[in-house]
């Protein structure tokens, strides 16, 4: 009977979600011990109980991104699993929504209506424009799968892989610049490795039209901060929407604050929703102890 | 060889775009003459043409609204299409951008922003939501496709069609309070006709729940705007968003610029494009001279 510890406050959730699920064979473990073999929690709660948990052999993580587990000097000797899967929808629904609240002068009208100004003004649409995804793994697929529904054309960047067909057209290596050139929207979902590091620099800010808006949900890590700092204050981009910074929480005197035309959302474009992350971990808890192939896997070489 | 009259200011672009597509046969009127048969623009500019075509066979509309045309003093022996092909994928866009922006607190976030604060509250979603459309004709059925898509329940309310199959469950006659017993959104579509004044009443606006949010891009006669005030003001519900209403432009006076989670947007929820109105002529315009039926006919009974 496979032990499962669950660490931190979510715990109780959690728990009384897959007991309701009635998953065969499962023991909780309030505590880690010698005999658990499943862990399921955030990332940097499952790094701080591996050395509790010597017999480990799956972390299902509750977030996409596992940075606190790939720490050089932790071990990975254990199958890691994340929940990306749960996150294409909300992020698709938060990149929708900031996409067509720039389309559609969401913001703007509300000043107007503060104003008491009827304004009329024309507005724009998403079917016809074209998207950009920087990284198109799961979570790229389901936001390429929105925008194709929306009668947007993708276009995708990746390292070689070309899995999803809702790309229009797919780029990869030296092509970044050629990539973002005619693009309305720069999407960044990248997720933060050696090679994603500042990808998005001045060139590439340079070479979106100054039409263009720019969204971050991927890492902090990815952006060269100062560069989009001047092409917004110069005009070069239209906006930029970033839910993530290179420091969390953004510091007080950052001035991202006051940057014209640069909307944040403080890291929650995908809120970690307990039943989602829970039925991540039933669908592949159900898949382990039939001894298939789960879902999610995180190679620790690449991140 | 059929002879074409545009009024208006949109006319030049209107021509230019008609004389691209090369269709086939077309003469263009500069004024309207006695042997004009086919009249395209707004239905105020086709009213005001009405008495100078007396050969009048076929009027295109740019507008989804005819209420200018529907006058019963007006001469109806012509045939009168709408634009309402064109306004689905754009009244879509629009309801989801809202709709979007209630869920992931767009206009919070940016209030947060403003103050400097890292406002990492939790967001909700479409999906699983519900959403009850109040009249479900062509932009209805657009709108059921897309909240089908982004993974919501559809409800409709209907004299008494059920063409949509995207829509969930349809309501009926007496079944208006049951209808929006439980949505967590109600949009409201219909047209102007008598049946539909007022149709969103107190009883209707008491029977959503407190945490949904109305949306109107149909007409402002259709609700009973001051107990939309008083419902909002005792916060009997989330939010409203209001496209259209009983007065337009919205008088400085009118306390609905003030009203609390009220945003209002001028009229601007399906703007006309030229370009995709030009469109909807020049497919009808082909069906015309083949002798086939024509797409968005209007039923002057019906309105």
């Amino acid at each position: 009977m496979p032990r499962l510890f669950i660490p931190g406050k979510n715990a109780e959730e959690y728990r009384s979600i897959l007991e309701g699920a009635g998953l065969p064979n499962l023991s909780l473990d309030p505590a880690p011990t010698a005999e658990t073999e499943i862990v399921f929690g955030s990332p940097t709660l499952i790094r701080d109980a591996l050395a509790e948990l010597p017999n480990l052999r799956w972390a299902q993580a509750s977030w996409a991104g596992v940075e606190p587990l790939l720490g050089p000097s932790l071990r990975r000797d254990y199958l890691l699993t994340n929940a990306r899967g749960v996150f294409g929808g909300l992020m698709s629904e938060f990149v929708l929504g900031y996409l067509l609240a720039h389309e559609r002068k969401i913001l703007e009208r509300a000043e107007a209506q503060k104003d008491k100004i009827w304004d009329a003004s024309l507005t724009g649409q998403l079917r016809g424009k074209t998207i950009g995804l920087l990284g198109v793994g799961s979570i790229g697929a389901e936001v390429a799968r929105t925008a194709k529904f929306l009668g947007m054309t993708v276009h995708g960047y990746t390292r070689g892989s070309e899995t999803s067909k809702q790309v229009d057209r797919y780029f990869h290596g030296n092509d970044l610049l050629e990539f973002a050139n005619g693009l309305d929207y720069l999407v960044n979902i990248l997720p933060n490795t050696k090679e994603t590091l500042k990808i998005v620099d001045e060139k590439v800010l340079n070479a979106l039209p100054a039409h263009a808006v720019f969204v971050n949900v991927g890492r902090g890590s990815a952006v060269d901060e100062s560069a989009l700092l001047r092409v917004l204050e110069e005009n070069k981009l239209a906006g930029a929407v970033l839910d993530v910074f290179e420091q969390e929480p953004l510091p007080k005197e950052h001035p991202f604050w006051e940057t014209p035309n640069l909307k944040m959302t403080f890291h929650t474009s995908a809120p970690s929703l307990p039943g989602d992350i829970a039925g991540v971990f039933i669908e592949n808890y159900r898949l382990y102890i039939e001894g298939k192939p789960l879902k999610y896997v995180v190679d620790f070489e690449r991140g």
